[in-house]
């Protein structure tokens, strides 16, 4: 046996993992790439030049560990989010991370684990249950409506009866699209038990109130998770974070790795928060774009799932695999999140938008 | 109960984490700062210019997902790490995360988790048992002599006899500083069932060679892990990495969290790699300064341990936390490892190092 030839099967491997697959969307080199929800926008050439100072600044000190508590970047997210949510929030209650699966997993680590279980409304995101998985938390899916929505109030029964350690919700939901009212929301924060996590990740498409309006009501269970990877074009920053009370924060702090968040994330993440007013103009660019697709896409006869994202959830397929290969073969890359007879497109530029929509012309049924 | 009222008591935290407090050194303001082993050397001019010059060109794809897989970056790791130790290895070989202890976490969730063992050998990394109770991965604690060392033969005999299925072995040693000859992994290598990981986060520091040496006689179980905080003065990047077995690299990829690692990590830990010889440049004067101080603490009456990394534990002490109190008191933050009756003191600039020792005259024993 040389040191290449070892084969998984010869690891001792954890069993549960065995047959697994990675993670992860194909990184396929096609012209028009919708398939990762990411904003189509390059970050403006002053958030690139500030972004550049600030990294230079802060690699004079490279030798030296980072801020571990991040404090700084904390008060600058808090700021941002009271601004956009109208609730007053300190860096007391914002806790960040490298993108929100870390703080997705901080939490499982704190309130999940084994023994403990947590629940979502499926299809949503599909790193949930792989999370939930990672930290060995036994994962509880319960169904949306055959239109992707949430029947709250029966969710709201199933929560009370199984009494789940976490509850994850996502609104807007990926990858269907739709938001869950705060009156929904507040009926299953009144039925949980213990923590809700409100997956935020595409709010800022959204114009639906936050959750975060809801944490006053629901201090000791309510937990909003963001992201900058979407609306703030930072999907390559890495940059996730949550809102909650400032006890959630301490107990993360039990579970996160020292150090976790570089000083390059943190310069670099403060950097592209100064420029959220140019980086979020082109929400409002994207939420209209959408709606053309959406639009369109019924023109040619599709029937795409309203979105509240910057993505769009559209059958029906005969065969969605074959329609994702045709896709990919006319130079424009789509995902199949594995419901049937569905894809999910991104929202891109107007040009690629407009070679998605010519390609769905041709793709078959 | 308003949003910033709740105790970390009233949040449904899991049972093993009420009562903990988070890990770290403390981060205090003083002028001599030797308690996390950094390398006191700020990074040189030109790496700063490259790894800006890498940032802004990173920048500009900030809306785009990192590579998943960090295969440029694991790339100029082989490279490196084959020219430092004479093995032949390729970015097959290589894993890479934020910072070894994420490296070391991934370990864990694919060897390690519930229902399984970690054993290592104390007093040791701190983080070892933290990250194994982070992953609910039992620890078993195995004392080493009263000087610190290990003997290999008699451990070998306890991991034949405990089976567990992962074992730590850190080399050079932190917090204590002596290595472990190859002969010595050697023995732990043919005892043990599972992974072995030896956790060479000093190893530029010590003249012995590495353990990747032992990789082609053992491929389906040693790990060693690497650092860049230490010697590539690279600490505020947070950049770990491991080499292995291509397998083993596959097995992580089950478990990591995708685009776990930002566009600017993999940007500046590159062009920090372009500078190595630069930075490495510091490893021997701080190596000679190692010697220097551990001489004058001889001289000063005390009892330094043998170190080949870029600190050094000594003693006694008849209470060691007045003595560090004493040491910040005159403007040294040293380290108490919690090791009775020693204190840990980073290796710094000459200037620092003689601040410490003119500190250690008057510190009471």
């Amino acid at each position: 046996m040389s040191l290449d030839d070892v084969t998984l099967d010869q690891l001792p491997l954890r069993e549960d993992l065995r047959g697994r697959s990675p993670y992860g969307a194909p990184q396929l080199d096609v012209p028009v790439r919708l398939n990762t929800n990411e904003n189509p926008y390059p970050p403006p050439p002053g958030l690139v030049d500030d972004v550049t100072v600030a990294v230079r600044a802060a690699a004079a000190d490279l030798h030296r560990y980072p801020d571990r508590d991040a404090v700084e970047l904390r008060r600058d997210l808090a700021a941002y989010l009271s601004g956009a949510t109208g609730v007053a929030l300190t860096e007391r209650n914002l806790w960040a991370a490298n993108g929100s699966n870390e703080v997705l997993q901080q939490i499982l680590q704190a309130f999940g684990g084994p023994g403990r279980t947590a629940l979502g409304f499926e299809p949503s995101y599909s790193m949930h249950p792989i999370i939930a998985a990672g930290t060995r938390t036994d994962w509880v899916p319960t169904p949306r409506r055959p239109d992707f929505t949430v029947d709250t109030d029966r969710a709201a029964e199933i929560v009370a009866e199984r009494r789940p350690d976490v509850v994850f919700v996502t609104s807007p939901n990926n990858p269907t699209g739709g938001s869950i009212p705060l009156s929904g929301l507040g009926s299953l924060l009144r039925a949980a038990p213990g923590i809700v996590v409100v997956d935020e990740a595409y709010a800022e498409f959204s114009a639906r109130p936050s959750a975060v309006r809801l944490l006053a009501d629901h201090p000791a269970t309510l937990i909003v998770s963001r992201t900058m990877s979407k609306a703030f074009a930072f999907a390559g920053g890495r940059l996730g974070y949550l809102a909650a009370t400032p006890a959630v924060v301490d107990a993360l702090q039990l579970v996160r790795l020292p150090y976790h968040l570089s000083v390059l994330t943190q310069a670099a993440a403060r950097a592209a928060l100064r420029h959220a007013g140019e980086t979020l103009a082109s929400v409002a660019t994207l939420a209209a774009e959408r709606d053309r697709v959406v639009e369109a896409l019924r023109g040619l006869g599709f029937e795409p799932v309203p979105s509240d994202a910057n993505f769009i959830l559209f059958g029906r397929f005969a065969d969605a695999p074959a329609a994702w290969r045709a896709y990919v073969d006319a130079g424009v890359l789509v995902r199949d999140v594995g419901i049937e007879g569905h894809l999910r497109v991104s929202v891109g530029t107007p040009e690629e938008n407009d070679a998605f929509l010519a390609a769905s012309k041709e793709v078959p049924r």
